[in-house]
Parts: structure tokens; C-alpha cells; sequence
């Protein structure tokens, strides 16, 4: 097997099921915007939710970016979408940094991982 | 509002629930060793798997990849994953091209878009 790509992280679980994901696919208007300075915010933010397990995020430059944030139970998705500053963020999310979004809950049945 | 950045590809969905996710994390071993052909032809062969609602994709440059599959139901999953050839194309993605991956599978209770 080849060496792994330097910096890439490792990505989140396998958890034990059950448990939510929450998978967020959009595609960016162009420019920052404040997008990275916010995003980073969140990211800092939503792991101090209690029942947040981790997240995942890739962006193809010039395409679909995703996030992918799993949580123990519906309370703690209920906790993160009505932080005020996450309320904030989506509200600008909307206005001005995505063009287009699509937003997937599911209850996690089963997770596994190699490597 | 922006201009959509050229060339980024719609996000799939939103589905009418209940349908499954298949969410796919992982990060790459180096070189593409026939990986981008493969992933091709994967992406061709299960939009005729009956079920199958569409994906997205996205890949950090030297960092994370992740795809997330609908489907309409758990019949759908397993006539995919048991296809031939993609069994085959797993079982090199766990040989060849992976050097860390992470699958979870869940029931889809609710969907919504922007834009």
C-alpha cells in the first residue's frame, strides 16, 4: 500500500450506532466573503455540543463542497441548530456564501472502517 | 448574491424521506493507480441500480474524500453491494487505493434544500 497524503485527516468514527448524521452539500458563490473565518468558527463551536461525535468536510475546488457532522441523538442536533451563533452562520450561509445547499438527517444503522 | 462558481455540480436531493444514506470518508494512498477510471465507471454503474436517488462527491486536494449515495430503500443498498464489479473495485480501494476509510449507513427522516 501506498504512503498516505501528507496532512490529510483522518476521517471521523466508525461510532457505535445508533446515532445521526447530518450530511450538508453545497455549491459556494464566489469569493470568501467571511466564509473561511466562520466556518472555522463553527467548527470550533459544534465540538463543544454535548453527543457531538465528529465531522467530516471535503470541498472539490470549483465544485460541491460536504460536510458530514454526526451526533449521539437528536437532542444534540437540536442543541447545535439552535445555538444563536450557528443561527447566525446558516443565516448567512444562505444570504451570501452558498448558491445552493441540500441538507440530509439520518438515523446512522451501521458504520464500520478499514485502515 | 454571487456568481455560482463555473462547473460546480448541483447537490443531490432533497429526497422524500424515508430513503438511506451511504456516507464514504476516506483518504487516498498516493498516485492514482487506475483509481480515477474505476471511480468512473462506479459512478455510471449504480445510477442503473433500481433505487438508487443520486450522489455527491467532493475531495479535499491531498486531503479528505467523501461520497454520499441515496437510496431508496435497504434492498437497493444490497443489490449495489453486491454487484460484481463493485465488489471488485472495493476490494482494490481496500488494497490499493485507500489508506483509511470510513462507511455509515443511515434512514434519511428529513431532507430540505436552499436555492
Amino acid at each position: 500500500m501506498g504512503k498516505q497524503t501528507a496532512n490529510a485527516p483522518a476521517p471521523a468514527g466508525p461510532f457505535q450506532p445508533p446515532y445521526y448524521s447530518v450530511v450538508f452539500s453545497g455549491t459556494r458563490t464566489e469569493g470568501d466573503h467571511g466564509y473561511g473565518a466562520t466556518a472555522e468558527r463553527m467548527e470550533e463551536l459544534v465540538a463543544s455540543v454535548p453527543g457531538f461525535l465528529g465531522a467530516d468536510s471535503a470541498r472539490t475546488p470549483g465544485g460541491l463542497g460536504i460536510t458530514v457532522a454526526y451526533f449521539r441523538d437528536l437532542d444534540a442536533i437540536k442543541a447545535w441548530r439552535d445555538d444563536p451563533e450557528h443561527r447566525e452562520a446558516r443565516k448567512r450561509g444562505r444570504e451570501e456564501w452558498f448558491e445552493q445547499y441540500v441538507v440530509h438527517i439520518g438515523k446512522v444503522e451501521r458504520s464500520y472502517g478499514h485502515g
